[in-house]
């Protein structure tokens, strides 16, 4: 009997944003590890189980699911949005890495999905339309000089910058510091937009200055999306502004 | 009669990774404005026709579209991947800015679907597992000299690159250049990925070090992604290697 392993993206939220390969993992997997809030989504058969863990077990849930693989079962594990940003793809390679011969033999197939910056820069116009750039504002994994360090090069160098895992109870000042960096490297008009569970029925997205930006205005649920130089907003008459970052820069050819 | 703008991705090629947003969008519109071979992937009904137009044209479709809708049509504008990610959100949001007021007054409303980079990583393993940026290699709309400070300050930062559009029959130098100066900024065994039409059945997916990177790899339906310092490859036996980005850095907290 052998395993295999599904690392499954589900999309921002919406059942209408998830693809078909997705679901098609999911009806073909037996066992299913998760944060809690995403295996909520799922509707699992009967002979279909769930493990659900922390959100900040990520490593662990990895390791379960690849033992889990190893012993022969059809497993998923689930990530909201894509299983590759900032997500659950990673740790299972990590834990891939770092464990028995046995489970570099296993069928691992990752699926793709509708990543959260993707769905806000939607609802919001198309913010990123040109070069841009996804960080995590977790200093869990990384430190936060690195973190700095990342805001000031991208800003400089004209990239959009879509910030991941904003703000937490754990980590309530990160965003406002970051605010206070991107305002000494761009614009104060420069728009930001906070996106919260976009596609989803609570969804709420806002648009402000970069001087207006308030890191309240976030919860871990929020894509912040800062624009660069060149981002515009396009006031509508009776309907949502649309943003964008335009195509060209400079002196196109 | 009020006519309304779909601006849809359909995702990487296979059906498969379509969102059942994408196809309700499509059901719901009349006329669709695109590149050929992206209209070319849509099964329409009898009333529903379609305006195919050449690759470099988005500009002239966004305004084609823009005063179809205008006339009352439903309207769709589809793009491959993501509609926001180098493709046509931003191109109709041009067009509205510079348009006529009626422009401002229609519903617009972009559809997101799975980029390529997304599709390329997931077939890799997870080389977009930890901070990562998207960049144009086309230099149509932007001077070279931005792209080459843009490509140093993220691979100096830290980030893992992918980029869009790598080569073109009349871009054939843009890619290898590009190569040359990441040489200069990471060690040259850092991982490249080359991947093409993934998902579709010509999918094709290499990786190779920075050092072996070869430009002729690459054609327009390719997505390169290039590792970080950190980025790593898992050899399994009788298995594609798993190409990974890790998701901590230097110090954990």
């Amino acid at each position: 009997m052998t395993g295999k392993l599904f690392v499954v993206g589900t999309g921002p939220g919406s059942p209408e944003q998830t693809t078909p390969e997705a679901l098609a993992a999911i009806a073909a997997s037996h066992v299913f590890f998760g944060y809690g809030p995403y295996l909520d989504r799922l509707s699992l058969r009967d002979d279909q189980r769930r493990v659900a863990s922390d959100n900040r077990e990520e490593l662990a849930r990895a390791k379960d699911a690849l033992m889990t693989a190893a012993s022969g079962e059809a497993v998923c594990v689930v990530s909201g949005g894509d299983p590759g940003v900032f997500a659950m793809a990673a740790a299972v390679c990590e834990a891939i890495e770092a464990g028995p011969p046995a489970w570099r033999a296993l069928e691992v197939t990752m699926v793709p999905g509708v990543t959260a910056m993707l769905a806000v820069a939607a609802r919001a116009g198309a913010p990123l339309g040109h070069d841009f750039c996804a960080i995590s504002l977790s200093d869990n994994l990384k430190p936060w000089t690195v973190i700095e360090a990342r805001l000031r090069a991208v800003a400089g160098a004209g990239l959009v910058i879509a910030l991941y895992n904003p703000i937490s109870k754990a980590r309530p000042w990160q965003l406002g510091t970051a605010f206070a960096i991107l305002r000494e490297e761009l614009p104060w008009t420069t728009p930001v937009i906070f996106g919260r569970a976009a596609g989803r029925p609570d969804e709420n997205i806002r648009v402000v200055s970069l001087a207006d930006a308030d890191p309240a205005t976030a919860d871990m649920a929020t894509c912040v999306i800062i624009g660069s130089h060149e981002t515009r907003v396009i006031e509508r008459p009776g309907l949502a502004p649309l943003v964008y970052s335009p195509r060209s820069i400079g002196e196109p050819k």
